[in-house]
Order: C-alpha cells, then sequence, then structure tokens
C-alpha cells in the first residue's frame, strides 16, 4: 500500500480525545467548530475524575489505560484535553505508542508567549499543573523575557460542577484566587484547565479588559487541524449518516455526563457508553 | 480449636476500616478513642474520591476491591467509614463475606430516630446518599411517627478538603443549603458525611442551638464495640510496641493524606502505604 493510500485509509479513523470527566468536551467543542468533518471517539474517566490534585504516578497510570483504549478504537491521533493529564502524562505516554499525541498545554503556552506585551503572564489550574511547573517551562522556551506566576485554584472545577458558574460566591472565591495576579500586573491570563472557559465571564469580570485571557480549547484544535493537515490525515469529505461520528464512552454511568454534555456541545449527545476502564 | 480459643486469637486481629479518602478518618478518631486498646488497618481511596457524586455500581465495585484488600490483611471486621458506601454498596457486599461489617448509615438513624421529639428529622450528605434514600428507609424502620427530608450538599466536601472550614464562603453556601431543613423547622439534622463534623461549628451556627446534630462516627464506634463484646472480639490488652496498631494504605500517594490525617487524628500518623487497589 503506498504511502497516499494509507495516510487516505488513515484520515477517515476517528480522533481520540480524553479528560479526567467532563471538561474535555471544551475542546472536544473547538474540534467540532474547526474541523467539522473529523470524527471523534472521547473518553471521560467520571469514575475516577478529579485528576487535578492526585499525583503524578495516579495520573500517568489511568492515562496509560485511557490511552490503551483509544488504541484499540484504532484512533488516528490522540488529544489530552486535560491539562493535568498532559502537564504529568503526556511525555511519558508519547514514548510509549506510535500514533501522534497532542496535549492543551503547549498551544496554550505558545499563544500566551506570544500575546503577552509586558512579558507577565498568569496560569491558572489544578493543583497538579501548577506543582508540575509546565506552563512555566513551555513558555520560558519560546520567549525568554518574561515572568510567569502560577495560581492553583480547586475549588473552580466542583463550582463549576454545580453548575455555580454565575454567582457571588464564584465571585468571592475567584476574587481570593486572582487578586494576587492583579496586583502582579500580569497582561495575559492561561485558563489552565479545561472547566475554566466556562466561568470565563466571572473571570474577566475580576480581571477587567486589560488581560488577554488564553483559552488553551481553542488554540489546541488549531494545532490539531495542522498536525493533521501536515500528516496528509485531514478527514476530506463529512461524515455521513451511521458514521457513528461522535462516540462517547466513561467509566462511570453515563445519565449525569450526557446531560452535562449537552449543555456543554450543540451536537445533541444521545448516549454514552460506559466501560471499565481499568481492566484496560 | 474451641470456639472461645478462636476467638481469642480472633480479637487480637485488626478492625479493617474503609472510606473513599479521608473523611473516615473522623471514624477512625471516634474508635480509637472508644476502644483504644484495638488495632485498626485503614485504607483511603485517595486516587478514585470522591464517591459521593459518582453511581452505585462504580461505588459498589471500588468497594468490592477494597473489602478484598482488607479480608487479605485479616480484619476481624470491617467499618465502612463512608456514608455514600455504607448507603450503595453494604447490604450487597454483606453477602458476599463471612465477617462481620458495620456501616455509619445505622447508627447514625438510630440515633436520630431516639433523638428527635417533633418527628421532624433532616438529613444531609451526598448526592449519592441523599439519593439512595436510604437514612429514610432506617429511621422509619425504627420510628413510624416521623418525616425526613434530605438535602444534598456536594460543595461541603469541596470546602473542607480545600480547608475553609470557619469561612464566610462556607457559611454562604451552609445557609443555601440548610435554610429549607430550617423553614421546615426539623429539631435533629443528621451530618450524613464523614467529612461534615469538621464543619460542626459552621452548622451548628446556621441550625441554632435547638437542632440536635447527630454525628454517626461517634455512634458507629459505639456500636462496632457493643458487637465486638457481644462476639467475644474486643481486644483485652493494649497494643504494644512493635505491634503495628494503626496501619494506613491509600490507593494514591501518601502524602497529602498524612498531612490531612494528622490534622484530624491526635496519634501520629508517620507513614501510609500507597497499593494498588484495582488489581485487587
Amino acid at each position: 500500500m503506498s504511502e497516499t493510500m494509507n495516510s487516505a485509509v488513515r484520515s477517515e479513523a476517528p480522533i481520540g480525545v480524553f479528560d479526567s470527566g467532563i471538561g474535555g468536551l471544551t475542546v472536544v467543542r473547538e474540534i467540532m467548530r474547526q474541523i467539522p468533518n473529523e470524527r471523534i471517539v472521547y473518553f471521560g474517566d467520571t469514575a475516577r475524575v478529579p485528576y487535578g490534585n492526585k499525583s503524578k504516578e495516579t495520573v500517568i497510570r489511568f492515562s496509560r489505560q485511557i490511552v490503551r483504549f483509544l488504541e484499540a478504537h484504532n484512533v488516528k491521533t490522540i488529544v489530552v484535553a486535560c491539562n493535568t493529564a498532559s502537564a504529568y502524562a503526556l511525555d511519558e505516554l508519547e514514548k510509549e505508542i506510535d500514533i501522534p499525541m497532542i496535549g492543551v498545554v503547549k498551544p496554550g503556552a505558545k499563544v500566551a508567549a506570544e500575546a503577552t506585551r509586558s512579558g507577565k503572564i498568569g496560569v491558572i489550574a489544578t493543583e497538579a499543573t501548577i506543582g508540575s511547573g509546565i506552563y512555566n517551562q513551555y513558555i520560558e522556551e519560546l520567549n525568554h523575557d518574561v515572568t510567569i506566576w502560577g495560581k492553583a485554584c480547586p475549588l473552580f472545577v466542583p463550582l463549576v460542577e454545580e453548575g455555580l458558574l454565575e454567582d457571588p460566591v464564584t465571585d468571592e472565591i475567584a476574587r481570593r484566587y486572582l487578586t494576587e495576579l492583579i496586583d502582579l500586573d500580569i497582561d495575559t491570563l492561561i485558563l489552565g484547565c479545561t472547566h475554566y472557559p466556562l466561568i470565563r465571564s466571572t473571570i474577566r469580570k475580576i480581571m477587567g479588559e486589560g488581560v488577554t485571557l488564553v483559552n488553551p480549547a481553542y488554540e489546541t484544535a488549531r494545532e490539531l487541524k495542522e498536525m493533521l493537515l501536515l500528516r496528509g490525515l485531514l478527514k476530506q469529505q463529512p461524515s455521513g449518516l451511521g458514521d457513528n461520528q461522535y462516540q462517547f464512552f466513561v467509566s462511570d454511568t453515563a445519565g449525569k455526563f450526557i446531560r452535562f454534555a449537552n449543555s456543554i456541545i450543540k451536537y445533541g449527545v444521545l448516549s454514552a457508553k460506559q466501560v471499565n476502564i481499568e481492566n484496560d
């Protein structure tokens, strides 16, 4: 089989996307917008969510199980749509598999490094992502004239999951987390957790209009498209009916996931299949 | 071997205690106080915490793995020190093993059924525990003249885990959750999640002095003692040095667990061993 034919066949394969739970759906939403022909197999580890306050070792172990699951679904690439897993597990897992992987950290870091004018960048994320120092590492590789401050915001995820997207309590907690970043006079803020774009308006209100908010989901979808194009893996034809364009898998029962998914992405998520990921 | 001798040997065996994470340590604290001779093997499922917003099926699967782990440690009894696991998994797992099990729900329900004078009882707990209706079921078995209202308080666990034990945000969230129970004029409130006793003073402030707060941890330790006594399984001699009196196991790395454990129980928790529970 020639390289071209092989690419043509591979380009029909789905994109694998995974997250600790539902947050990665903000990345799926961007992929659906920017490359609407593509098929997607999504895995949300809803039985073991959250990852953001767990150890590197545990996050690698969980991510490895999911990558194997997605490989078994013959995906052409894997998007790690979770900042914590991107921070802790991506480098490790890239070495173990043959298909290309993209995380959300590098694309977010790139935009921030380009966007800043004052060279003062803030990163808000889970404890794990901040603790890893990975945003600092990637940004400093691209732009030496920057200072980066990381701030863990552990209550944002539960507040989002409880639906308090616009609420005085979320305002108050956001004010506590963000005040020191305002005082440091940053001009660019990375929303370094896939849940955070869902409270973007609260963050915007507190940070003010002068600060650029970077949503890595958007940039990740853009880089994904570029990478698929370069490798001749971009799907050319729209997916047809019966093509199973979007498939969702979760490790806990599907009901709550489906409700949340439908509030995030406009495509009607009618079903999600529960699988036992621990055996993979 | 005679029954008596067998009991004497068995009484030296440790008590197994488990929880989704750290909350069960409030139960351990009570056991240490009330039956200080006993040895304890604790398992906290810190890699998969929390359980309270997950499905029955998943909570049973996780609990079954832990019960097998504790059995392998030759425990003489198992305390399910987690309301969600008691609500979802206890009945199922009791059928599968030979050693006696005690949950936290029944003891809490018993005290509430006895304590109420107006017959109006409130239960606050995780979504899962409230959804199971198990507190209602047990209380109504004991006292027919009661009305019970359950209220899920999903943000309490993350607020406690972030250490906001006395904080205006916790006050505000507690006020939202508890106002309807105040309006219903309950005289007894069950703290139906092992994290909640840690914000007892906030709950007390909002509910007022007229409402009896029931902490199932205390009652569970009392019933445990009674059960061991009845079965001749109470450990007679104090544990000596080198006796490994208290052993702690977790599924994620131990560092954070040890810090939190030492803030809850006065006995110095010097170490916790990480184990891979998924393979059990």
